[in-house]
């Protein structure tokens, strides 16, 4: 079955607030096996509230609405949806007699503004609001089913947890969707999409391929929709493990893996160590093993040698390696990497070197070109990149193919390196 | 004049991402006196799309689409936008020849899927993306105007400010909003609300002030609506210069500034240095100044002295302080921030040691316990916070406030710090 979500208010419009009810909500339907067509924002005004319910209602089986529920006047979504259902406002019971218990609980006068949220209209079911003053509305017309909400985000919780979903199911008897989605890592979309186009071709018709493309990796999302639970759960554990096998160098794992999380799980498991010695990633690699619990459990620390001082005094860089070759170079990163493996009694260590940008860049070391190299027990192994324009992304991507050169080593030693053209 | 906004993809519909691109194209249209009506978000399919760009231009002179543009089959915006303007695809010569320079340099293989992406609809004009493989798409139907843009975040904000801001400016002949925002840091909003309260009431009628809160600062904006735009950019410049006078302290700067931004500036125009020495933020505050463009400047470097000994060996701390102390500890921040100071040859180095969590915490120094300390030339100052259990707060909190200590001390010497109670 099918739903769409309305939100409604001017703070969304102009961008001042992200909407992360209708992201919530999203995950909730979708959960219980309800595929979210459509979403709307929409400012607090009778015509443009009006037009997209009567839209959503002619597409989908449920609405969900939330906002607008406010005892001021600039809150309209209440006296809106009445008329649109046919309904009047009507004091209700109830709702009264919560209210001014509960405010008078917390020392807040009962005023007109208040009694008014007591005013519901007749053609609805009342979901009571344990968590403020706005209760939850639940319309019916021809089976299809509007729900409006308080646009507050932890009010609005509670009732799609405790009213909303189990009315959901109930009326419209739900199936469950499944989802699952893996992470890859270092093949560009459309590298990815030819190599693992046979797995693809071979996939039941129920399952949904879906690519969801960051800066940083690409993931891979099954969906499986009008199936048996537990059925379409196995098969897509098969199906990835399938596709697992087809490019392990670039399968990372699933929902929430990145290149750090791989590294930390590899390295954690063998009880090895890891120091990094950053110049262009400038704590950027340190930073996001760091962020990660448990980093102390293999991350001994690191050195941001953005000086030349730093890099011979703190790395024991050679200063004749950086005046005859410069910071940008092979042997400044092989050497930077050596002396923190060396400095911090780590197992592993990653270096960078590169010209973030946007100065410093000269005619044979352009902004984006960034020299890495990890040292391990084996020796040490350094790769050139090149970038583009932008500090930011060359910072990011400096950052991750640093430490995907690390996993890619820790996966399958030396010679992955050698395949995937790094050495 | 009135814009709506479409973003396209699947993984909005189910919850997996925020729609942050519309909350980002939301503000920069409404900078723009572009007021935005409504904003839909629709899935990877044909009918959808034509149905909500219909009803978008139905309503609005201006609609922005993004999303749905990357090489695979499930993206199918192109095509769609192709044949709802009655266009074809063509080899848009331009692009082509990009493509094929920026993916050789990065060592990509130019097949069929990237080639495809130079296709583009004759229809359009071809507005060019420096930084990835899509264009974007100007279309344009009696004088109303749709654009097209990718969903990657950092590629549809260049094409934005560069391209779609402008071109909307020139073809909707806008008047001109002026706006400018100041950034406070460290004071509750409702304090710094009453601390204010006399400017904000002798503010002239014509200047609207907006609050713009954010967990880390408050931001404070002035809008000049139908004024001369001279005029009201300067009467803004003296208003903020007064509120800077107000609340020296807690001015960071403007729009886009931070502590770090703030440091920074400090630091570039004195001709003096930093380093720093950290352990529980792990190395987001280096990462934070080496982010910024120029920070090479004045940043000489940092260590990372996650364990005791990259403390003692770095970092030169008594191991006999570590041992009578623990890590998290007045005297290890001390010996932290001067012996980075030392190390790096830097006017300042800031240090940081505690307990990000979740594990690590004890009685004494339960999770969210952080010290921190700055080395100056007259001496080291240290402080200690104590913040709660999420290890992203505390590694953000400790970060801000850490910086913030060494800009009180750049802009008032040890006195600020003693009158912010700091020590």
């Amino acid at each position: 079955m099918k739903a769409e979500i309305i939100t409604i208010g001017d703070e969304i419009l102009i961008g001042q607030i992200h909407d992360t009810n209708a992201t919530w909500i999203s995950r909730q339907l979708n959960d219980a096996g309800i595929r979210v067509r459509e979403r709307v924002t929409v400012g607090d005004e009778a015509g443009q509230i009006t037009g997209a319910v009567d839209r959503a209602l002619g597409r989908a089986e449920a609405v969900i609405v939330t906002g607008g529920l406010g005892p001021t006047k600039d809150d309209i979504t209440k006296q809106t949806l009445a008329a649109y259902f046919g309904g009047e406002l009507a004091l209700h019971e109830p709702t009264h007699a919560f209210l001014e218990q509960m405010l008078g609980e917390r020392g807040i006068a009962f005023n007109d503004l208040n009694r008014g949220q007591a005013y519901l209209p007749t053609c609805c079911t009342v979901l009571p609001n344990r968590n403020g003053t706005a209760p939850g509305m639940w319309f019916e017309r021809d089976g299809r089913v509007l729900v409006s909400l308080p646009g507050v985000p932890f009010e609005m919780k509670a009732l799609v947890t405790d009213e909303v979903l189990p009315r959901l199911r109930e009326h419209f008897r739900l199936r469950s969707i499944v989802h699952r989605t893996a992470i890859t890592f270092g093949l560009a979309e459309s590298v990815l999409a030819t190599t693992i186009a046979p797995w693809e071709e071979a996939l039941p018709p129920y399952l949904k391929l879906a690519y969801l493309p960051n800066p940083q990796f690409i993931r891979l999302r099954l969906s499986a929709y009008e199936a048996e639970h537990d059925r379409a759960a196995r098969e897509i554990e098969g199906q990835f493990a399938a596709l697992r096998e087809l490019i392990p160098a670039y399968f990372l794992g699933f929902e929430g893996a990145t290149v750090q999380s791989a590294v930390a799980d590899l390295l954690t498991a063998r009880g090895e160590t890891l120091g990094t010695a950053e110049s262009c990633t400038g704590g950027a690699i340190a930073s996001s093993f760091t962020a990660m619990a448990g980093a102390s459990d293999y991350f001994l620390g690191g050195v941001v040698s953005y000086s030349n001082e730093a890099k011979t005094g703190m790395l024991g860089v050679d200063p004749a390696a950086l005046a005859e070759h410069g910071a940008v170079s092979r042997e400044v990163a092989e050497q930077m990497a050596v002396g923190a493996r060396r400095a911090l009694g780590s197992t592993y260590a990653i270096a960078t070197t590169g010209i973030a940008g946007p100065g410093g860049g000269t005619p044979d070391k352009p902004v984006g070109t960034v020299w890495m190299a990890i040292a391990t027990p084996e020796g040490v192994y350094a790769r050139l990149a090149h970038y583009g324009q932008l500090r930011e992304q060359n910072i990011q991507r400096a950052t991750a193919q640093a430490i995907n050169m690390l996993r890619l080593y820790l996966v399958g030693g030396r010679d992955v390196l050698v395949n995937e053209g790094l050495l």
